[in-house]
């Protein structure tokens, strides 16, 4: 019985949590880092401030958790769809794009507010340096298993780093406009470049289509 | 007589608008957008308040202008320290160095904040896309000559895109630490790959090294 009700408290607590996780990401979107109050961000989870102070004691804290959250998250979505591609010649080009469209969402817009809040307030970028250490790193073991890419290949590093950075940039372009389509026309270009640089002396399928 | 005192309000109107940009840029950097107001402007560029208001009505006027006044003399030094380079085949690298360097500095980080900030606010956004574009075009116009680009190939006019989006991200990853070892490793492969795709079908030339 008493096991039952510490897990009942558990499953509370990770709801609370994940309420409070999804109300910040939204809140950045909306109003951007100067509008996400604690205030308003429990409200909008409909969690009270006690639960919320019991979670978080800041709302730099709530915020890097929020970004860190929503990632993990959407990190696990883009290994479930990449994992319907098959392994075709267009596999790249498929990978590309959804990496380049995943950047190009809601998750991003909160974490730019985040590291741009950072740059300016030294308590928040103590907390988001390491936050985008981690994220960087957990961005490239997926894109280089997406991509099926061999690092052990001269440049094949830097060319999936580059993909990476190409969807934040894109990302940014994103941000006051719908720039879509622009992006997809860039989006092929690119994959087609990179396709290259994967195949780029690999045994026997240099030269395939 | 009365024409030499216009031309020196002039020369005093101008250097008023100078300064006030340059300290604008400054602040945007050091203390973001909330931090920039136009009090502190007027104060760190040593130009009165009715000087001020006589050129800009609001912050938004002031910060948009700001970014694109620096754009535009950056962009001039840009063109001159290009025009140094010889096109040997190390010219796609030299320019691609040139132009991540160039995004990632103080100017970026200046526009950064005023497009983060334009986003959650209906006026500001008012006032900066168009700017966005504006600033778009002539990066583009200068990557293609910088680059000697023929956007008549098919895939160029994407490759150079792609260059300019892939500066906008390598600048972003440069906020919060230096990530300049990083970026230099990245640039030298995006070369590679650009000057091969810059070359692909180029008479008698694609094959060259």
């Amino acid at each position: 019985m008493a096991a039952e009700t510490r897990q009942r408290q558990v499953d509370r607590s990770r709801e609370t949590r994940r309420k409070l996780m999804t109300a910040t990401v939204e809140c950045l979107v909306e109003r951007g880092w100067a509008g996400t109050t604690t205030t308003l961000v429990a409200e909008r989870a409909g969690v009270s401030r006690g639960a919320q102070l019991h979670h978080f004691r800041t709302r730099g804290e709530l915020v890097a958790a929020a970004v860190e959250h929503v990632g993990v998250q959407s990190a696990h979505e883009l290994r479930e769809r990449a994992a319907a591609f098959d392994s075709s010649a267009d596999r790249t080009n498929a990978v590309v794009e959804l990496i380049a469209n995943f950047f190009a969402s809601d998750l991003f817009t909160a974490a730019l507010e985040l590291w741009v809040a950072a740059r300016t307030d030294p308590e928040l970028k103590r907390l988001v340096v390491p936050l985008e250490a981690r994220v960087g790193r957990e961005c490239h073991r997926i894109a280089v298993e997406l991509l099926g890419a061999d690092e052990s290949r001269p440049g094949v590093r830097e060319a999936v780093q580059a993909t990476l950075d190409l969807a934040r940039g894109l990302a940014l372009a994103n941000q006051l406009t719908d720039d879509s389509r622009r992006r997809g026309r860039i989006v092929r270009q690119w994959a087609t470049m990179l396709d290259a640089a994967l195949r780029a002396g690999e045994p026997g399928t240099g030269d395939q289509p």
